[in-house]
């Protein structure tokens, strides 16, 4: 192949990597979720602490799926992504929805940018970063109502 | 080279670049900052919106910066960096020090992602993410408190 194709061959896996681990999430499955990650996957997440790893993934994972009361929305827009031979990285905006335990309903755009390792011949998530913003107006409040 | 020589090569030319950008940010120096972006750079910031891209990055950066009284403390923690040929990404803990105009005193761990692509032989950051966590209390408070 040439470079060229190779490169667009990469992305069309990544974009399949992506899709599947949307799809996991939406079933709430997290062996399917981690099937998507390195070893020694890096995430820095929605919620405290400031990083996770490993069975901190997993549990946090659980945790938030258990959280629902039926399948996760999970909307990825403008996912764009950059791959070389055997380091990529890619960005979207994600809509999660849904209705909670608790009896709210959840509705927030959040950035994500995923980094990704070919690990014997296979692409994998070794780095996630999902966050909102958070208002400068001193309130310190997280901006979960704001829109692409 | 070999790979090994040349994959350890480019990892010291990125911590170098991610070095020189944070002098740039220290200095709160604008177009310092901007020379390690490319055209297109996509920014998932601490601020809204959602994303900005360069004007946007720009004008954001020079109101930040005139809201420091003296330089702005940037330390730079555990950055590890996955170089490929022509793509590349590191995360790092970073914490953000400094007095603000409004007489607050910022002091913060922030999480930072960066992704890079070689352009004419130069790496530059393309993709750019830093966030802090938010409480899952129920309050939607930033977790500006969070130490690593």
């Amino acid at each position: 192949m040439t470079d060229a194709n190779s490169k667009a061959a990469d992305e069309g896996r990544l974009h399949a990597l992506v899709e599947g681990w949307t799809k996991a999430i939406r079933a709430r499955d997290v062996d399917a979720v981690m099937r998507h990650y390195t070893a020694d996957t890096l995430s820095f997440d929605l919620a405290p602490p400031l990083q996770h790893r490993s069975d901190a993934i997993r549990n946090g994972l659980a945790a938030w799926f258990a959280s629902f009361t039926g399948p996760v929305g999970y909307e990825v827009r403008d996912l764009a992504i950059e791959a070389g031979e055997r380091v990529a990285f890619g960005h979207s905006l994600n809509r999660i929805s849904g209705a909670r335990t608790d009896g709210s309903h959840t509705d927030v755009w959040v950035r994500a940018t995923l980094c990704f390792r070919k690990d014997g011949g296979a692409w994998k998530l070794a780095h996630e970063h999902v966050s909102v913003p958070f208002h400068m107006d001193g309130s310190f409040r997280a901006a979960v109502d704001l829109k692409p």
